[in-house]
C-alpha cells in the first residue's frame, strides 16, 4: 500500500498544520501522521477503498475528546470516530480528510451494578472484553454483531446481530450515553433508570448517528442475566422459502428463540470444507434456545415438531457445551469460510431487514437474479427478524464484477424497501447506503434528519459524508 | 364551570378571528369554540387546573391535521395537540390559547399484519378498542397505561404501565409513526421492518415529544401472541422493603414476569373497601406470569419461594379467569378506590422510576417524610423496572395541602434522580414536571433538546410550554 493510494486528490486543509501542533501538545505521540496508522484507520473490513484521514489521535479520556473537538472546531477540520475498526459500509473512511479521533484505549469498565442488570463502559471496550468481565457476575451482554466490536462503535451504528431476535439490538440495550458534540460540549443522555419519559430521547438520536452528530464516549448498558440453560440445534431444509417459513411459525407461535440463523447451501458447502464438517449441502438453520431447562428442551421440541412440517430434515441438538461451541463457531468462521471459495476474492457483504412474511420473497428474487452472477452470491441472515445478508465475492480488480455486484445490491435494497423494509438492518448507512435513505423514508423525514445534523453541526465537521446524502 | 374559570387574562391572539374562520372553512362544525368543548379540551385527569384552547378542531384525517397545521403556521397560532384526554402532567393545558387539535375521531384500524406481528392504526384509536379488534387473530398490543389511552397520545408521552416490565414501553413497541410537522409537513418515520440501523431514529425522537415537536396521526406497532397460559397470584408482605426486596430478587433471577405491582397498605385498605373484598391490610405484591402452561407454573413456584425468603406470606394463584380477571380488576380500579379514601380529595399522582436496587431506598425515604403529612399518602408501583407513584390526596382548595403536596413531589424527585433515576417513569413532563428536566440531564443535554425543537418548531407553536422549561 502506498502513500498515493491513501490520500486521495484533495486539498490539504488549510489550519491543519496548526491544529496537528495543537493536538501533538495535548496528546504527545498519541498524536501521529504515521503513514501506516493513517492507512489502518481509513478502512472498515468492506470493499470500500481506504481513505485515510491526515493525522490520528488516541484518546484516553472522555475529557480529552472533548479536548480534541473543541481543537478542530475552532479550526473547521472534520472528525471522523474510530473504535474496533470492523464497520462494513466505509463508516470510518475519511471523506474529507481531517483528524481521526480513535477510542480504542478507552477500555475501563467504570461501573458494573449487578444488582441492577446494568453496567457502564468506556467506548472503545470490547464486547468480548465485557463478557469476559462480566463471567463471575453471572451477567452477559448479548448483542453479538459477530465482529468483536467495541462498545461504542455498536452503539454508534446501532448494531445488533444473531440473538437481536431475543434480546433486542443496540437500541434496545443502551440505557444512556456520554457524547462529546461538535464543539467540544459534554452531554449525558440519562440515567440508569429502566423507563423514562423525560424529554426527548438523545439516547436514541446518538444511537446509530455514525458519529454525525457527536461522538459516544461512554455507555451504559443492559446486562442480562446468563441463561440457566441453552441448547443449539441444526435442522436441513430442502430450500430457502423452507427454511424461513420454519422460522416465521416458530416466532409465530410465540417459541423465544434466542438465535434463528439461515445459511444456504453455498455457505454450507464453505462451511464443510473450512471446519472438515459434512452437513447436507443444503439451506440450513442454526438455532439457539435459551431458558431453563425444562423450558429449553419444550422449546426445541415445539421447533423440531414445526420444521418437520416444512420439511425440515435431520434436527440435530448438540449435546455438550463443546459441540455447541463447535457449531457456533462454524456459524461465526463462515466470514473467512466464504473467502475460501473463491481464492483471492473480496466479500461484498450487504444486509437488509424486511417484514418476515417477505422474507421468502425478498430472498427468493435476489437469488433469482442473481443466478447468472461471474461470482459465488451467498445468502445468510438472521431471519428471525427477517434481517439477511448477501455476499458477492468479488474481484475488487473488475470492474465488471465490481458493477454487477453493485446492480444486485440496488436491486435487493430497493425490493426489500418496496417491501416495507429498510435498506440495512445492522450494518448501518456509512457512505456505501447513504444513497438509499430517501427511497425508504422520504424527501420530508431526510428534510427533518438534515435539520437535526444541522442544528447540532452546523460546519458539517462530524464524519461528514456518512449518513445524509448530499 | 364558567369560562372565566377557563380563559386564562392572556390577550386573544390577533389572527385567531381569521384563523378560525379558514378553520370553519375547512372542518364545518367539526371546528367549535363552545364553551362546553373547550373546557373539556383544556385539562388532563388530574390535578392541573383547566387551560382551555380558543378553538376545538377535529380531524379526521392526516391530510385535515396537515392543512390545519399549516394554517396555524401562516397565522402563528399554538396548537396542541388531544386524544383520550388521560393525561398526568397538563400536557393538554392551553397554555398559550390557540388551536386544540383532537384525534379522537380519527380512530381507524389502517391494517393488520398477524404473520408479522405488527399493524398500523390511527392516532384516535384507544387501546382497549385495538385489542378488542386483535381479538381473533390471537394477537394482543400489551402497552397497558391503566387509562383507556389512544395510541397516539401514548406514543406522544412514552407511556408503559404495569407490564412493560415483559413487553417494553411505547419506545419499544412503536415500529415507525406518520407524524405532520408545525407547517404541515406530513413525515413518515419508518417502515415495517423489526430493526434497522438506517438514519436518525426519528421514531424514537417523536415518541415521547409531547406533541412539541409534531403531531402524531399514524401508528405503526408491534404485537404479541396471546400467551398460552397465564397465572396471577397475589402474596402479602410486612413492609415495602420485603416486597421490594422480593420483586428484585425475582428479576434477577430472570423470571419473566409479565407484571409485579406493589401497593401498599393504604392501597390494599381501600381496594377491600372499593372491592368489598378482605386482603390482609398490609404491603401487598401482584404478580402475573405468562408462557406456556408449564412455564407459568415453574415461574410461579419459583417467585412464591422467592416470596417466602423475604416474609411473604398468604401466596394465592387465582385458579379461574374469573378469579384473575376480578383480582386484577381491584388493581386497576385503585385510583377509584383511593378517592374513596378521602371524599372531596382530588388526588395528585406523581411517578419517578430509580435502578431497582435503589426502589425500597427511595419509597422508604419519601414514606418516612410523608409520616405526617395532613392528607393520605400511598405508593404502589411497576416495581419489577424501579417504576413507582405515590398519590397525595389532598384537596384542591387548601394552599397549605398543594403547598405540602408540592414539597413532596420535589423531595420524591430530586431524590429518584439523585439516586440515578428519572423525574418521571410513565407520566410524562406535560407542565408539571418540566422544572425537573435541568436537575435531571444537565444543562448541556436540555441545550441539546432545545436546539432540535428550535429546528423543527422555530416559531415555538407545537405545544408551547411543554417539555422543555422556559
Amino acid at each position: 500500500m502506498t502513500i498515493t493510494a491513501i490520500v486521495p486528490d484533495r486539498p490539504r486543509h488549510p489550519a491543519l498544520d496548526g491544529l496537528v501542533a495543537q493536538l501533538q501538545d495535548l496528546l504527545g505521540p498519541r498524536c501521529t501522521s504515521a503513514a501506516s496508522e493513517r492507512e489502518h484507520h481509513g478502512h472498515g473490513e468492506s470493499y470500500h477503498p481506504t481513505q485515510a484521514p491526515d493525522v490520528v489521535c488516541y484518546a484516553l479520556t472522555t475529557e480529552e475528546v472533548s479536548r480534541i473537538l473543541a481543537l478542530c472546531h475552532a479550526a473547521k477540520v472534520p472528525v471522523v470516530p474510530f473504535g474496533g475498526g470492523t464497520s462494513l459500509e466505509g463508516h470510518v473512511a475519511a471523506l474529507q480528510g481531517g483528524v481521526c479521533v480513535d477510542l480504542s484505549r478507552m477500555t475501563g469498565i467504570v461501573r458494573v451494578n449487578a444488582e441492577d442488570l446494568d453496567c457502564t463502559v468506556e467506548a472503545g471496550v470490547r464486547r468480548k472484553q465485557l463478557n469476559e468481565y462480566l463471567r463471575d457476575t453471572g451477567l452477559f451482554f448479548p448483542v453479538d454483531p459477530g465482529a468483536d466490536a467495541t462498545i461504542g462503535g455498536m452503539a454508534a451504528t446501532r448494531a445488533s446481530g444473531t440473538n437481536a431476535v431475543r434480546y433486542g439490538t443496540m437500541k434496545d440495550n443502551v440505557l444512556a450515553l456520554t457524547v462529546v458534540l461538535a464543539d467540544g460540549t459534554v452531554v449525558k443522555t440519562g440515567g440508569r433508570a429502566r423507563k423514562s419519559s423525560a424529554g426527548y430521547d438523545l439516547t436514541r438520536l446518538f444511537v446509530g448517528s455514525e458519529g454525525t452528530l457527536g461522538i459516544i464516549t461512554e455507555v451504559t448498558l443492559r446486562l442480562f442475566g446468563i441463561p440457566e440453560a441453552s441448547a443449539v440445534a441444526v435442522c436441513s431444509f430442502p430450500d430457502v422459502e423452507a427454511a424461513v417459513s420454519c422460522a416465521i411459525e416458530t416466532i409465530q407461535c410465540g417459541i423465544p428463540v434466542a438465535r434463528v440463523e439461515l445459511v444456504d447451501e453455498t455457505c454450507i458447502r464453505a462451511i464443510n470444507t473450512y471446519n472438515n464438517l459434512s452437513y447436507p449441502e443444503t439451506t440450513t438453520l442454526f438455532i439457539e434456545f435459551h431458558g431453563t431447562a425444562d423450558g429449553v428442551a419444550q422449546q426445541a421440541a415445539m421447533m423440531s415438531a414445526i420444521a418437520e412440517g416444512h420439511g425440515g430434515s435431520g434436527w440435530r441438538e448438540a449435546a455438550s457445551a463443546e459441540e455447541r461451541t463447535k457449531l457456533w463457531q462454524a456459524r461465526h468462521n463462515l466470514h473467512y469460510a466464504l473467502l475460501g471459495l473463491r481464492p483471492g476474492s473480496s466479500s461484498w457483504g450487504t444486509d437488509t431487514c424486511v417484514p418476515i412474511s417477505q422474507l421468502a420473497t425478498c430472498i427468493g428474487e435476489i437469488r433469482r437474479h442473481a443466478k447468472d452472477a461471474p461470482f459465488p452470491v451467498v445468502a445468510l441472515g438472521h431471519v428471525g427478524d427477517g434481517n439477511f445478508h448477501m455476499g458477492f465475492h468479488i474481484r475488487m480488480d473488475s470492474p465488471e464484477e465490481i458493477r454487477e455486484a453493485e446492480r444486485l445490491n440496488t436491486l435487493l435494497v430497493e425490493r426489500a424497501i418496496d417491501l416495507g423494509g429498510t435498506c440495512t438492518g445492522e450494518h448501518g448507512l456509512g457512505y456505501g447506503k447513504v444513497k438509499f435513505l430517501r427511497r425508504e423514508y422520504g424527501d420530508e423525514a431526510v428534510a427533518v434528519m438534515r435539520q437535526i445534523k444541522q442544528a447540532l453541526d452546523p460546519d458539517n465537521l462530524m464524519n461528514p459524508g456518512k449518513v445524509l446524502p448530499d
